[in-house]
């Protein structure tokens, strides 16, 4: 059975390189990629707030949160 | 082809999660994973700085250093 992970971002350039460089090497076979920009898609900031998502960009993968490198914290995209 | 990733780590709490949560969920189709422990392996500190590795953990994928949360500085590796 596959596993949702979800790609949190805010477009920042930092976020597109981990976009690009890191979820999309997620294998395929066991896991659907979500990519959510909260930026453009704020009712999801309180979700992402309960993954124990601190700041962007991050992956959430079986319920544990993984802040890659670092682009903005959550608070400035309330 | 295959590209090597390779996963820096201390052995840490932090790098441990990030091993078995992030790590290894990435396709083995395309990524051969090659795991070093910078505590035991001082040797090649040198190369993660160079490749720009601050902090472990880390992942190093096609020469883009994603640093994964925080476990320690990669100073106190040295």
């Amino acid at each position: 059975m596959k596993t949702t992970a979800i790609f949190y971002h805010a477009g920042c350039p930092v976020c597109v390189t981990a976009e690009q460089g890191l979820a999309h090497a997620l294998d395929p076979q066991r896991y659907t990629l979500e990519v959510v920009h909260l930026g453009e898609d704020k009712a999801r900031v309180a979700e992402a707030e309960r993954a124990g998502v601190r700041s962007v960009p991050a992956l959430v993968l079986d319920g544990a949160a993984f802040h890659i490198n670092f682009g903005a914290e959550l608070a400035v995209l309330k």
